[in-house]
C-alpha cells in the first residue's frame, strides 16, 4: 500500500483558490488524470488533470518545459491522447509526477511556476473528454457479496449465492469497444427476450433495462502471458480507479446467459468517468476488509495480513437518476441509492491477483469493473433490479414522484463518488453519467 | 455470398510449380494472408500471401510499385505489420487485390511481373508468424448443437441443451490479450478447483487441460455502437476465417463458470493459425444450413433464404495430437479427430448478425471464434473432454499407444482445416499448432 506524504496532508492548500473550496472533488491533495480537449474544438486530446474546477493541460505544461530531468518525460507520457504509457511507466513514475504537480500547485510555488500553470489550465466548465486509455481489454468481477445474494434470490430464493463466491473474486470478460466516456448517451438496446409464460422468445427493445453502480480501475505496468502477480505485488500493477455504469438489459440478459454468461446484455455500451483517482491519492481512505468470523479462510494466494487490514477502500457513492421531467421542470435529480465500496467482499488486489493466476497477461491502460456495489441494507443497492425486487416494487423518484422498475427512455443516471472522513482532505471522482435513447425502430 | 469468378476456376495455374502440387493447402486460388517476417531476423513483420510453399512478401511487392492506382493503396494496407487497416477497406478493396495478385501469380503474367513476384518470395520454411491483426475484441461463439449435447450430457444428463441454443448463437467475450499465433507453447494453468467429493477448493495446476477445435472470423468494416449489421449485410463485414483452439482448463473452468461464464478457464491463452483464408476463396464451399423438421424457425432478423441455402460453409478439420514420445521416436502424431464446419448450427452470417442486434460495435481487426466444432458423431468431437466422456473413458493414441483422458506437458495439439470437393480446387489453412508446458512451481 501507498505511504502517505506530504500531497495527503489535508492542511496543504493550493495557489489557486478554487482548488480550496470545501466540498469540492479536486483539492490539491486529489490530483487525478483524464483526457480531454476544449470542447467544439478540432484540436487533439491530452493528457490533463484536474485542480479545482480547472484541467491542467498537461502538454502545454509539457510544451513549456517546466519540469525538468526524468519528471518532465514521465509529464510527456502523461500529456498523450490516452494514458497507456504512462500507466506501462509504474508507481514510481507516477509516484514523481504527482509529487511535482502537488509542488507546482501548491502555495509555496514561485510566482514563475504558479504564471506557467495558469497559462495552462482550461475551465472544467468548457472540456469535452474523451476515453482516458485504449482500453485492450475490459473485464468485469462480481465482488459484492449484498448484490450477489440480492440477485441470487430473484432467480434462486433458497440458494442465493453461487458455492463459488466466498473462495474466489468471480469475473467474466466484458466488452472493450463499447465502454464509453462519461456524457455519451446510448440508445435502448433490441435483443432476443423470453416472456413470461411464452413459449418462444420475442424480438423486443429492452423492457427491463438497468444501471449497475460500479468502480473501475486501470491497469498499470502489467503482466508477461504465463506470469501470474502476486496478491502482495498486486497494487503495483493498479494506476488508479475510476466510476463505471455497467448498463444491463435484464430481460436480453437472463435469456441469452445460460451456460456462458452476459454477453449482448451488457456490451450495448457501459460508461466510466472521465477522471482516474490514483491510488496513491486513495492511501487515506484504505479500510480493513469486512469479514466476519463464517466467512471461509480465502486460500493462500489470495490472502496477506497487508490485504486483510488495508485491501478495503472507503469510497462513498451515489446514483442519482434525472428524468425528463426533472429537466423540464429544472427540479434536482432523485438520489436512489448511498454506499459505499468499503462493503465490497474482494478488494482490488485480490482481483488482479486472481485475474493473473492462471497466466493471463494484462497490459497497461487495460480496464477492470468491481462488478456492482451493493451494501447491506435495501436502500443500498447497486442497481434498480435490486431495488425494486425484480421490477415487482416500484421506487418512487424524489421531486417529481415518478415511480420506476426500470429505467425509461430519458431517463439519465448518474454516478459519483467521494471518500471524506476527519483527518484527511475530502476528494472526488466527479460523476458519470449516461442517458437512455429511444431504441432504434 | 461471395459470386464464382476467375480466381475459382479449378484449372488455374501458377507460374510458381509448387502452387499447382495437388494435395496442396496454397495454391493460386486460396491466396490467404498473414503477417510475417524471416525467421531469426530483427526486421519488420509484414502482410504476406501464401502461394505454394512460398510467402508472398507484400511490403516488398508494394517497394516496387508492381501495381498501378487503387490496388497499389489497397497492397499498402495489406503489407503493413497488422492487417486491421486492409480489413477495414471492404469486399470492393479486397476483391480487387485478390484479382490482381492472381494475375500477377498466373500461368499468364508476363514476364517482368514473374521476375518481380519471384524477388519477393521468402519460403514458407524460413518464415516466423505474428499475429494477423491487433485484436481489438475476442469474442467466442458456441454454435455446434452436437458440442453442446455431448458437453450439457456430463453436466446435465436430463435436460443438456439450453433452451436459449436453437434460438440464438450463444457466445461470450474471450481475452484478446492472450490469444497467440501458432507455434506458441503455453504453460499449464494454475487456478482453484473443486475436487470431485471435496468442501473446499485447492490452488492446483490444471488437472483437466483440453483443447477446443474451433475456426474464427476476423471484422472487415465493422460498425459503429447503435447501428447493428443486418443479416443480409453480416458478409460484407466478415473478412476470413482461420483455425482457433480456445484451449480450457476444464477443472478450473467448471468451478468459476456460475453463475457469469467461463473466465480464467480459458483466458490464459488462445491459438490462432497465421493464415486467414478470405470468404472469397471460401466461396465454392458454401453450403446449405443443417435443418430438421423439428428445429424451431429462427426470428426474422436471424432467417433469409440466402443464409438458409448457402449460410453453412464444408471445411473439413482435423485434430491431432503428438506426445513427447511421438517426437523422441520421430513417429507420426496420432489424428483424433474428423469433422466439418457444415454440421455447425448457426451461420457465421447469424453470429455476426446476433453479436450487432443490441447495437454493439465490431471494430476491424476483432476476432471471433466459432465455438467448439463438434460433428453427430463421437469420433467427431472437437474437445477431448467429450471423446473421453468426461475423462472417463481414455482415448488411445495412435502411433504411441499411449491413452489420454486429457492433455499432458508435452503434447503438442494440431488443428487442421482445408476444402475439397468435385470441380473446385482443394484449398487449405495450413495448421494451428501449440504445445502445453509444465505448470510454473
Amino acid at each position: 500500500m501507498t505511504r502517505l506524504d506530504a500531497t495527503h496532508d489535508p492542511a496543504a492548500r493550493s495557489w489557486l483558490a478554487a482548488a480550496n473550496a470545501s466540498g469540492g472533488d479536486f483539492p490539491i491533495q486529489n490530483l487525478p488524470f483524464a483526457v480531454l480537449r476544449r470542447r467544439g474544438r478540432a484540436e487533439a486530446f491530452r493528457g490533463a488533470v484536474a485542480i479545482g474546477d480547472q484541467a491542467l493541460d498537461l502538454a502545454a505544461l509539457h510544451g513549456h518545459g517546466a519540469l525538468s530531468g526524468d519528471v518532465q518525460t514521465v509529464l510527456g507520457l502523461a500529456a498523450r491522447p490516452a494514458l497507456n504509457d504512462f500507466m506501462a511507466a509504474g508507481p514510481q513514475a507516477w509516484h514523481a509526477l504527482r509529487m511535482a504537480l502537488f509542488d507546482a500547485l501548491h502555495t509555496s510555488a514561485n510566482g514563475g511556476t504558479q504564471q506557467i500553470l495558469r497559462g495552462c489550465l482550461i475551465p472544467l466548465a468548457e472540456v469535452e473528454y474523451a476515453l482516458p486509455t485504449r482500453i485492450g481489454d475490459y473485464t468485469d468481477f462480481y465482488t459484492s457479496i449484498h448484490h450477489a445474494i440480492n440477485v441470487g434470490k430473484l432467480l434462486f430464493p433458497d440458494n442465493p449465492l453461487t458455492p463459488n463466491f466466498q473462495w474466489l473474486p468471480i469475473a467474466y470478460h466484458g466488452r472493450a469497444s463499447s465502454v464509453v466516456v462519461s456524457g455519451t448517451d446510448f440508445q435502448r438496446p433490441n435483443g432476443q427476450a423470453m416472456p413470461p409464460g411464452a413459449k418462444t422468445p420475442v424480438y423486443t427493445p429492452c423492457t427491463r433495462l438497468d444501471y449497475e453502480l460500479e468502480m473501475g480501475f486501470f491497469i498499470g505496468p502489467g503482466n508477461a502471458m504465463g506470469k501470474p502477480v502476486k496478491l502482495a505485488d498486486a497494487e503495483q500493477h493498479i494506476f488508479g480507479m475510476c466510476l463505471l455504469n455497467d448498463w444491463s438489459a435484464r430481460d436480453h440478459q437472463f435469456w441469452e446467459m445460460a451456460p456462458l454468461g452476459p454477453f449482448l446484455g451488457k456490451n450495448f455500451c457501459t460508461s466510466i468517468s472521465p477522471w482516474i483517482v490514483t491510488m496513491e491519492a486513495l492511501a487515506p481512505y484504505r479500510v480493513p476488509l469486512p469479514r466476519s468470523g463464517d466467512d471461509p479462510q480465502p486460500l493462500a494466494y489470495l490472502d496477506d495480513t497487508t490485504n486483510r487490514a488495508h485491501g478495503g477502500l472507503d469510497v462513498q457513492l451515489s446514483v442519482t437518476i434525472e428524468t425528463a421531467r426533472h429537466r423540464a421542470r429544472d427540479w434536482p435529480a432523485a438520489e436512489i441509492t448511498r454506499t459505499s465500496f468499503r462493503h465490497q467482499y474482494w478488494t482490488v488486489a485480490q482481483m488482479l491477483a486472481q485475474h493473473t493466476v492462471g497466466g493471463c497477461n494484462l497490459q497497461p491502460g487495460d480496464l477492470c469493473g468491481t462488478g456492482t456495489i451493493s451494501g447491506p441494507t435495501h436502500a443500498e443497492a447497486g442497481a434498480i433490479v435490486e431495488l425494486s425486487v425484480g421490477g415487482s416494487q416500484p421506487i418512487t423518484l424524489g421531486g417529481t414522484d415518478e415511480q420506476r422498475t426500470f429505467l425509461l427512455d430519458g431517463d439519465a443516471v448518474i454516478l459519483r463518488g467521494w471518500c471524506e472522513k476527519l483527518g484527511a482532505a475530502r476528494i472526488g471522482f466527479g460523476e458519470c453519467r449516461g442517458m437512455v435513447l429511444p431504441a432504434q425502430a
